[in-house]
């Protein structure tokens, strides 16, 4: 018994299939459709690609068998995954984008038989799209989420929610919300947050302005949404009442990895990119590709891709194993937002005058990856957390009468 | 079948008694011959750690269990390596430190029968230390090995060595070497390389000053050997003549991984120092670890420290799937000496006053793990290399039709 | 006599005066139009604005003064030009915005009496705008001007230029042209060149599409134009037939300097916008600027502005004492343009989900000067460049004895 | 009326004067004694170079006219002291190291003319070397100047002093004491210390061990020192009691930049040697100078040398104009003792093996400049400082309405 980092034949025919369907496929509409003001080209084409991928055996990878989908663990969405990143309209179009993918993964893992029926199922199949309504405009819910305002209080038979939510992605468009509020303490406390289900058409939800953000590959953009009082019944009421950030947790450490796989998709298309690029270009008496500043921003995206990607086989094995995973998924994502920045900065840089134009895709998609080390927690806070992990352990060692001089 | 990171409880206890020994034998005595000029303690110390070592059951783990070691395979001797690694005393305690670990590898793989008795037996046992004397003063071999000038020729019965040699690790008390000359070409060509083995008091070899250089915990120094007419019967040749690089590469990807195994260890050790400095030390109205500026440094080295592992676990795992592991290796020691060093600058920098001088470990550690950005291949021939072939890859890519836009 | 870093009353004065002029007049109307795909606002725009700051008495104020300018030397352009540039539309307004600054800048050095009253006065005044044609599309001038490959042949009583031309900026509506063509030897040849002036209409010039780019703020694009049999008599050949690298060169150092100034102005708004936000958005228990990850986002951005600016204050000077100042040059465009993306970046990161969406600028403005680190030669050219000279002056070093060991 | 770089042909010649000082006479006995464990080769041999520095008209040029300097301001010491920097035994041999250079600058401003004869005028001579006492062991004064806890309570006709100093440079056979003690509130609170004289030999000074340290160029090391119940006459308080933190103000910016000038002249030597290297050293087929790595370091050094230099300029300057100049020093200090670890760190590298060893000096160069970014406030506390008033600036400007955006 020892390492293994090797990936099932079903897993690597599964990678290819998924990467000859987003060449073939998925990349030609992006180009076609990607300057459009609606993210991915809209829901037409989105049902019309998730019927492709359903067709090409492809479709939801991750979500479980029952539903439909394939039922891969974290540790082999990871290659899939990423292989579907690669275009920007692969995860719509393999129903695996944010926040959908991240709310199927919760629903089959807290949700009640009735509301699997009701919501997961639909999700999961890719009927309806859904929404994850969290984060807040300050000095509500941001980086810091015990910071939450939006709150729900009892009224006969369920709960009354109001409250504004901001940045909340696929919301224009949803089917379904699942809605974080308040349900015990004050904002800044620790714990007394709900999680409530809800479908479209619910009295009281009003989508608003799109933020417009660097990135815009989300399809449903990232809203305002206001809630005035929102009834939802006690039966749609997810798991129990003042253990959502829990279940938050649940979907949180998955979901920032399922994220540095799909950005990572856009990282390594980048580099090809630019690999292309200067193994072709003339200049300077030679290849591009020859002079070594060149190769050295070749190296050192070759060596953060490689990173990235052991960091991430490594928390997923831990997320796989059943653990929290905290310390490996904040490292992992830390660690990947930031070298797909430098990624996408060096694929521009070696492609020059081309590289800030829109003639190559590498501009537009330096600023879909942007966004990333600031989404899931800014870079800040998760160094924040590892250091705080970090210290503690220091000082149950030293009282353990550990040895470091 | 998939993804599996776990080691065996076989390892894992091991691991647990290595670290118990350099904690309780080892570091006392680093402290106290730390500003020595013969490393290490010197030979009469290693032979009473290596007898306390095989004791305690934990000596030469890497070599071939016929020769008395513990025959780990790579991705084994990783987190053994690392927790011997912790004090600069260690590796030489445990007999698992450069070159002889890499000769050993080397032997075991290319050695005959009879030079496996004659020279592989007292190696493995630690009766003798060894040198590999490959590296030349400008203009010879250097960074670039195809610049080899050191050159045998064929005498009756063997062959005839000539040249001078510089860094020869390990030279000054060696029981063995192995020497590395061209047998065919002229400097500069690629190819044409012999290796021989030697014993200790061979007529012809000379051993010159000490290079001093930053780092001094290697026994026996870095030293310039010349070759003097050095005759070698043909029962010494190692493998097959004109063959030297090709056996150098057997011991060149793994040689790299163990020197990152145990700098590694260096790199914790000094992690947790800082730590524990931080978590105690009062200043700014708290604890400096409470100090945003100070966290990053602590997460950053935690980031560090887990992705150089990441690195490592992927490399050792190919290279025991027989691969050359050429890219995977390059990559690790890459990012690993050069994290090396950040990871000890950080912790210098955390601990101030006390970080700069001798009154902590830290800036002596600094000093060991620097130069290991240029040994064993500097950083930017390592970026070279990775970039050649990221090229030559994209180049095939694109003749087979591969679409990235 | 020794050192001194004052600026007159006068300037003092002018940059005051400016910087209200953008904050009052220019900054609402950028807001206005930021979206726009006409950039800065369009010509008629341009025009009323012109006329305003002409009122205002800070128009132009590197213009000679006989043709309306203030005549400032590049040391005082400095902290004017900064201050203009603070908003993306406030160089278009004040008429020093490239290329026609360094038009300008350059027809003032090198055009004959007759060209300065047909091209110099409009020009200066504000009359007409600018293009000045050098780069092309692969295989030809880009990063290496060497490469050129548009020629000019003489024919009666002038030059017939063919070629083409890409990222010529400010072309859409230009109202005189700067071209260069070859007119001696073969692409890749050093030397050669000759600049042509020409009216707007002239036949055979074709502006084509626009090369969208990360930047918007220039006014007219960054145009393909292609150059068919275009007839440029001989009193409109700028100086000498074949000097026109040496004329580059005259305009190459100041503009590239004025580039840092204007965006130097984009990087100090940002900053000012990302102070305000931390020093009042709260989150963490206290104000987002009391955190110690912020503090080192601030103070980096404090350090990069300060060096930036003293590299620019260096180089100006040794411009105005009639240096070529390459090196300074050289430093100051490659320190600058990296310093700008560092802060913008570290801008958006400390405002979070506002950083990354268009409820700030600050995204904007970094993808306005990211593409200078490719222009006016990228990076990687002025390194090789400095790294030449620095070599090349340690080996007239060595030849004279000078001792460093 | 605008600004000037030039300096005088006064400080031009005497640079070049101090520069073959150096090279002809110090940097010889610099190669001889760079091993010993006496610094800077111990005070007889400091003697000896002062009085060649005086025959030949180089000595203290930073001291007053009247005590036997060159009295020059901050600006022309720039130049002056980066040529003496060159060597490590360049300040003790011009007499212009830390502390003593530092020390005469407080005094020329602080004391009383009784002072001034008996301490400054020894001082400035050369006749007796000096040390500051002002840092403390944890949990003291280090970072934090306020935690002092070292205390002077009033006694008939003066005080009497105790408490414990740490890092006291040149503390052994220091001729003259200015020691710091809190008269004053209680550590932690501000202000509330006073200085105080004290010649060598006064009863209760007792001078402990050398704290060993990376950099070993200082003479009279780093100690500990202990003052127990030491008298110190009224006449021999300087300045005024409780304005100690004041009169530290006036030394400190000062003694930044002067620290930054002599360290300058490391990395500019370590520069020099390592282009001589590349430019000469053969390897990959041609020079490594032509290569492009090594092409971008060479680079990175031009840039951070100009860069530091042009923030010591613009600081230098500001001190001049009697400004506290806190801003500029501290940029200048962060930015200048962060490029140098950079430089020597590329320098080391860009020589391979020989780089860490000592066949060259470059490794025992980083070592010594590697503390500056601790000594002096290290980088984090004055980014911190930067910060805070970086964000209090923008709050001021907030109030009265500047706009942003």
């Amino acid at each position: 018994m020892t390492i293994d980092l090797s990936y099932s034949p079903e897993v690597t025919d599964l990678v290819a299939r998924t990467r000859t369907f987003i060449d073939d496929v998925v990349l030609p509409l992006e180009n076609q459709y990607a300057g459009d003001i609606v993210a991915a080209g809209g829901d037409d084409l989105r049902r019309e690609l998730n019927a492709q991928a359903k067709a090409a055996g492809i479709f939801a990878p991750h979500a479980p068998v029952e539903f439909g989908g394939l039922g891969l663990n974290m540790s082999d969405r990871s290659p899939v995954f990423t292989a579907a990143g690669r275009s920007t309209f692969g995860p719509v179009a393999l129903h695996l984008g944010a926040p959908d993918e991240g709310n199927v993964h919760m629903l089959a893992e807290v949700a009640s038989p009735t509301q699997k029926d009701r919501y997961l199922a639909p999700l999961a199949k890719g009927e309806i799209r859904s929404a994850f309504a969290m984060t807040e405009p300050s000095p509500g819910a941001g980086a810091d989420p015990n910071a939450l305002r939006t709150h729900a209080v009892r009224v006969p038979g369920g709960w009354k929610i109001n409250g504004m939510k901001r940045f909340i992605t696929g919301a224009d468009g949803a089917g379904m919300w699942i809605i974080m509020a308040r349900t015990k303490g004050e904002p800044g406390d620790r714990g007394g947050a709900t999680m409530f289900l809800a479908p479209a058409g619910t009295p009281g939800i009003e989508v608003g302005r799109y933020v417009h953000t660097y990135d815009r590959g989300m399809i449903g953009g990232h809203c305002e949404v206001t809630f005035t009082d929102v009834f939802v019944p006690d039966e749609d009421v997810l798991g129990e009442p003042d253990e959502g950030y829990r279940y938050a947790q649940v979907r949180l450490g998955p979901a920032r990895m399922t994220h540095v796989m799909r950005w990572m998709g856009v990282a390594e298309r980048a580099h090809d990119i630019a690999l292309d690029y200067v193994g072709t270009r003339e200049g300077f008496g030679g290849k591009l590709g020859d002079l070594g500043m060149i190769q050295q921003m070749v190296a050192d995206n070759e060596i953060d891709l490689a990173a990235t990607r052991a960091l991430l086989t490594n928390a997923c094995w831990e997320l796989d194993q059943g653990e929290h995973a905290s310390n490996s998924t904040s490292i992992a994502k830390t660690y990947g937002a930031e070298a797909f920045s430098r990624i996408l900065d060096r694929c521009v840089q070696m492609c020059g005058g081309l590289g800030v134009s829109e003639d190559l895709p590498l501009a537009r998609l330096a600023n879909e990856v942007r966004p990333f080390r600031i989404y899931d927690g800014p870079s800040e806070v998760h160094r924040w957390a590892l250091a705080k992990r970090a210290v503690g352990r220091a000082r149950k060692a030293r009282e353990a009468g550990v040895r470091n001089v």
